[in-house]
């Protein structure tokens, strides 16, 4: 009998490449999702993508926050587990906008852990963020590095976090999985799923890519002259499949029997590798044969300088690590760019 | 024409003192409480101790966190300012039901942000607490000081505090000032309203208080070998109608037009004077005239050592210094406990 895994947020970039992997790996899996900035058209490709797979995926649109629905699904249907991506994720509007980040993330997240609690579901896994690191004084950043937040998006995602922690501190028969995402790029090879951010980009490779297509004139490089090789801010790039595959991982762990308790652990889902950003356009050109014109302009307030994973927990304890180089993260991002040049939408959108 | 002012959580302890000296000064008050840790009756006592000022005073039970209900108060009413104190606070419970405090504080704080800034409401009065100054290693604890969490309970008032910033920063018309309160204790010298927590007491005046009245055996001293002047624990206390006053003061502020920009503020609420709890407990014993049976016991994890404020910054912005000491808290307290031994229930409750 396959687990049965809810997925939050599904129909999302990060989401639906993970509702894709755990439908591979024989789960069975529920999305709900607001649609708010995705799109069901993914999901559809996610069940074609499965196959056989595929009607092991099932769709339910509504908001997190709506409890009494929340409250109905967990009802007619037991989840071994809870993968909770849905969240608002743009930093810079969640500074213009910051009381609808705390409506759509924590009180999606707070509703969501007292629905699990009382229908007895105590799994889950946690969509955090490498941006818990803020300005990090040391790299490669590790599990144990001091966390801040330099906007309400973090303080979100660290607020989220420390939810986590107290709800496991209360409850020991709660298992917990904080994952911190570095920076998710590509597409499943397959070039049928990717990222489809609305209005302008707030990530280079989403940006990089509607340049590459037509859609925007150029690249805005914020920031020429960090202490880098080449003074442009260093990231740690994970291809989202790889990190889809984190959340299997993650699961793994969760189910393990023979793990007696794994409490509420917190995992980096990174490479490891620090790349610039002139590096990753230039891997870009490479894999698109499109020329990305560059606008050089200042530091962004607020941007660090360079940030990157350690890795080594996640390789050890979640036996899980990063397969794609940069230049397989482009090709796929290149594939899914061409062939979907307005993301999920059939044609030109304003924006 | 009077300021109208929403009071949240105004049947509480603090928020029924603070009615009642609002509608002194002249203000319209609007109470929103759920009454779940609190009594109408309170509120039936603010209206009979305000005298004429008494009809300026509606009450609207519902929980802030029901959003059409706080739309549709909004959209009956104009409000000058919000001073929000609904929420739960008691620490070690809500380290047993953290969810139950970040539903009831978070969600709550969020809800009234969002219907406050569409109906143009943009001057708050946030309820913070000098337990953001976990256990300093400094004191007095100066608004500067380093703030920290050090449970459930506490991480709401962070949180509530850090929303509250990014509100302002996202929309510089908003005014806010968080008062940070050090330990209220006594109660209105009339004796007609007072501190009535439901079940076990979570701070020592309560508690001493049903000692006295022969509800309880005896007091249990958490820590009887801290590095103070008689071993047991310091602490700031103040008198419920100096705290009280400090949000007139407040408004005060937020009201005055020759401020150009309040921003968003924060103001220590406290005596700056720290006293121990053998010492408050003389002092009670000497104004009730009652022997107060101690149990001595170990420290109780959490608990810092020596807590008071620097009142500096609230005396010269606010221009407001608590002007009782430790002899009219017990005095007050005793008076309230003397005449409702049972709180605001008619007689004795199983708990």
């Amino acid at each position: 009998m396959s687990l049965s895994i809810l997925v939050t947020g599904g129909a999302g970039y990060i989401g639906s490449h993970t509702a894709l992997q755990l439908l591979l790996g024989g789960y069975k899996v529920v999305v709900v999702d607001n649609l708010d900035n995705s799109s069901q058209i993914s999901l559809e490709r996610v069940a074609q993508l499965a196959q056989d797979h595929g009607p092991n995926l099932s769709f339910h649109k509504f908001d997190l926050r709506d409890k009494p629905a929340l409250e109905e699904l967990f009802a007619s249907e037991k989840f071994d587990a809870v993968i909770h991506f849905a969240g608002l994720k743009a930093v810079g509007e969640s500074v213009q906008k910051p009381v609808i980040y705390y409506d759509n993330n924590l009180i999606g997240t707070i509703v969501l852990l007292d629905v699990m609690a009382s229908h007895g579901c105590k799994k889950l896994v946690f969509s955090s963020s490498a941006t818990v690191y803020g300005w990090p004084k040391v790299v490669p950043c590790t599990e144990e590095s001091p966390i801040c937040a330099m906007n309400p998006y973090g303080r979100t995602k660290l607020f989220g976090e420390e939810m986590c922690r107290d709800v496991y501190k209360s409850d020991s028969t709660w298992k917990i999985i904080l994952l911190r995402y570095f920076n998710p790029v590509g597409a499943h090879p397959s070039g049928a799923i990717g990222d489809d951010p609305r209005g302008i980009p707030n990530n280079l490779m989403p940006f990089v890519q509607q340049v590459a297509v037509g859609r925007r004139p150029a690249l805005t490089v914020y920031g020429t002259d960090y202490g880098t090789k080449d003074g442009t801010g260093i990231r740690d790039y994970i291809h989202v499949v790889d990190l889809a595959d984190g959340h299997i991982a993650a699961l793994n762990k969760l189910s393990d029997p023979s793990v007696v308790c794994t409490g509420c652990e917190v995992y980096n889902l990174g490479t490891g590798k620090g790349t610039s950003v002139l590096e990753m356009v230039t891997a870009f050109e490479k894999a698109s044969g499109k020329k990305i014109p560059l606008v050089m302009a200042g530091r962004r307030p607020g941007d660090a300088e360079v940030v990157y994973a350690s890795t080594e927990k996640a390789e050890q304890e979640l036996n899980w690590k990063a397969k794609y180089g940069i230049d397989e993260m482009c090709r796929d991002q290149w594939n899914w760019a061409n062939n979907n040049p307005y993301g999920y939408e059939p044609c030109a959108s304003t924006d």
